[in-house]
């Protein structure tokens, strides 16, 4: 029987929880929708709640209806795909369950046994799914794929990560992991590739000859909300930094892959993390800023400091922001600053790129050159926007600094696909190029144990005012060179 | 007494004609509205129609109120400002007359002896009123600084552009001649400069290295109308290549100005129109093409051809349409072609310059990659617009060709220029930086004196149908390289 390389059954371990309704269900839904999914597919919810099939349909359907307003024949159709078993994932007994269940929707769904694993679960679990899994040959790869998708984190410290990989690479091989970071997903990030190695007029600028320093922002405008327990745990570096931004950073800067596939573009971002200029105590001392948020009035209400949060510890050092100014050590980008920023309680939810352009070699006018900035917005607005001189009206030759703007939005695209759909679908497809490769994610801990070495040893934050853009030593840190941190504000302008 | 140096009087030659009462009055007023001209200057209409200062002044204050709106106190108070005198101008002894009422006048409104004089006459007078000025003194600088103001055509062809020099140099000194095209008035035509010489985004890539060849276009949808006569002895290539689009394409490829002063920037203005890869025969065989509208039927109503246009002698093979294409032989330009096109009765009307980038080195994406191009519009909806390729959105890295414009109208400024206002005011200030010297101008004709020559000997005229792009053979000179012509159409889009 000649099956379809993409009919599978999608088993999500956690099913219970929020993930799967808010957006792995509805990513799915997407997918089948649109038509990018055979029919021939199933999804098998795990989760220690006792729920009938019925029952976790009949949820899944009211959360499509609320956050997606799905309707009609499709959705009736979807969700006679969805499935529910009840187990203890912690015990390998158990899993003796999920072999017949599968089994028959193997059969069911002529999926060849292509099975994909999804762990929307706590991290503590990450070692034992896989070794209960393999404890009933259901890690093998004789009848059919077998693939896993783990959510971050990828650990907590070089230590940690790498514990982990060792247990997960007893029972799956690399090429079976799917390490998933949303933000590879979004479609503004995988732009960043088409920007850079599609066109003839952005690429022969693309490094240290022509750029002047890169900042990267992810900033939140919400606090720690109700997870301040959790975020505690985490802070800004490993919530943000250690993995969203560096994989960004890693985008903006790689060099281009030999061929497009999954093993030749995480080359290239592994070879970025492995190029980041290693953090000496001395450029720890000089080069990061790490900050919590204090209380404070905005919108004449008052908001909490981290400290007042629920679930915070009392006299917690965690790091609600973070700066750091880094460089990389390779050709392209010797001598080009990346500023990278992020933090909770800041003035806007923006996350950007800003490519700052070296002005021209000589002014010719006798004035300060316009600044020359290409800006890509990867949340909200997803878009880009181009900032440069145009003479100023009237007589003279005096620049004025003016932008053109791209919004994504603008292309009103019935194909767009949120980062969840697009991620699920690649890995349906066997597509490993927006995840995380195990080698990029030691990197990546690589470069920040000395962060947290050295935040261990000093403890040094600095509070700053919920609702400013951090403490104002990160200014300094930034203004050291003459430079500034870019103010985001609103949105890009609409077209008509 | 300490005289301000743009106090002066601009003597009118040519006062009675339409461009006094559509073009300069105007600009002068505006000029004065905006406070840019000091209260002592005064206007000399001369012509040979007999008019009272008061008929002349009824007849500007009726135009400025048609044509700008022109109303209460600033337009009364501008008018005291006019002044009129009916000689002959071809009469060396009438200029006698001028002399008292000059006097007058520079007393009157403390000139210092300050005179502007602007011919606004057939060409046929640019010899004779410089020497009937000289006759009287009325050219020398010994009180207040004389110059002159001359409109194209600056001569016919080689020979006679030397000649009418030679008359004009007789009397007056390059530093006093001011040759006026209204293109380089244009806000978008001296953006370029700032465009390309203040950032620092665009100055690296502007030249051989990445651009792939250079269009400009300057299109008119309008056939000669009542012009014919005239038109018929000027053609396509002395009414707009010759003078207009060389000063665009020079602008577009000149190095950057040692210093910003009037002197600096014509030496590199003329040196790419010296640097111009001059025309063979075999060059033009292949490289030129020239055409003429034939009637056609364009909405539901049939157009003229130009041989049935009035005032056009039957049988004239003077060329509406002409595409040309040029190479500058230096160091930045190199292999780089320039495709340079223009004529009437083509489908819409439009100036601009458009710099296609070469495509990257290696498609990275497995596809034909994106055009990169950046359009100066000049007119209409002056402005610029740059395409590229974004990722198309869904599934993939394919690339999607977008767009980013910026419209100089969305500066909403209140000192924007019109080309006339620029130029009188920067003839009054002494700034020739944006006037035509002699030697660009000689270079000019150099360049197009083998099209003269070669058109005398061929006589090949492509006739095109009214309200098409031109001849078929004008695709097929750009399609000799797998290039196409661009078409543009419509406005640019307009921001919220």
């Amino acid at each position: 029987m000649n099956i379809n390389a993409e009919n599978n059954c999608i088993v999500i371990f956690g099913a219970s929880g929020d993930l799967t309704y808010r957006k792995l269900i509805p990513a799915l839904y997407n997918l089948y929708k649109i038509g990018r999914l055979t029919e021939n597919f199933s999804v098998l919810g795990v989760s220690r709640t006792e729920l009938t099939d019925d029952d976790f349909r009949q949820k899944m359907r009211l959360a499509l209806i609320e956050f997606e307003g799905a309707e009609g024949e499709k959705l009736d159709n979807f969700c006679q795909h969805l499935y529910y078993i009840a187990i203890n994932t912690s015990d390998a007994l158990e899993y003796g369950k999920l072999v017949p269940r599968l089994d028959e929707l193997h059969d069911k769904y002529q999926t060849g046994g292509n099975t994909l694993y999804y762990l929307s679960t706590p991290p503590s679990l990450y070692g034992i799914i896989p070794e209960c899994l393999a404890a009933h040959g259901l890690n093998t790869e004789e009848f059919g794929w077998k693939r896993i998708i783990v959510e971050k984190p990828f650990g907590y410290d070089m230590k940690t990560a790498k514990a982990l990989d060792t247990q997960i690479h007893r029972f799956f091989e690399e090429h079976q992991i799917y390490r998933i970071d949303h933000y590879l997903g979004k479609e503004t990030v995988q732009n960043l590739l088409v920007l850079r190695f599609s066109n003839g007029l952005f690429e022969p600028l693309w490094n240290r000859n022509f750029i002047d320093y890169v900042e990267i922002t992810g900033a939140e405008q919400l606090g720690v909300e109700k997870r301040g327990g959790y975020y505690d745990g985490s802070g800004a570096m490993r919530d943000m930094f250690q993995n969203h931004l560096l994989q960004v950073l890693a985008m903006v800067a790689m060099e281009p892959p030999a061929i497009i596939n999954a093993d030749s573009m995480r080359d290239e971002v592994a070879k970025v993390l492995h190029s980041l200029h290693p953090l000496s105590d001395d450029d720890l001392e000089h080069n990061l800023v790490l900050g919590q948020y204090t209380s404070s009035i905005i919108d004449d209400k008052k908001v909490n400091g981290y400290l007042e949060e629920v679930g915070v510890p009392a006299g917690s050092t965690t790091e609600t922001y973070m700066a750091l100014r880094c460089e990389i050590d390779n050709w392209r980008w010797a001598g080009v600053p990346f500023y990278v920023r992020t933090g909770k309680r800041l003035p806007t939810r923006v996350t950007e790129i800003v490519i700052h352009f070296k002005t021209t070699p000589h002014p010719v006018f006798s004035q300060k050159a316009p600044e020359n900035k290409l800006i890509i917005r990867i949340q909200p607005d997803e878009g880009i926007s181009m900032r440069f001189g145009l003479k100023k009206p009237g007589a003279g030759f005096e620049a004025k600094e003016v932008s053109m703007d791209f919004r994504y939005a603008d292309l009103a695209s019935p194909s767009v696909l949120t980062a969840y759909d697009r991620l699920l679908l690649d890995a349906i497809k066997g597509d490993a190029t927006l995840f995380a490769r195990t080698d990029a994610v030691h990197a990546c801990w690589k470069f920040v144990q000395p962060i947290i070495d050295y935040k261990a040893e000093n403890n040094r934050i600095y509070e700053y005012e919920a609702g400013t853009w951090g403490p104002t030593q990160a200014d300094k840190l930034i203004a050291r060179t003459g430079r500034v941190w870019r103010k985001p504000s609103g949105c890009m302008k609409k077209k008509v």
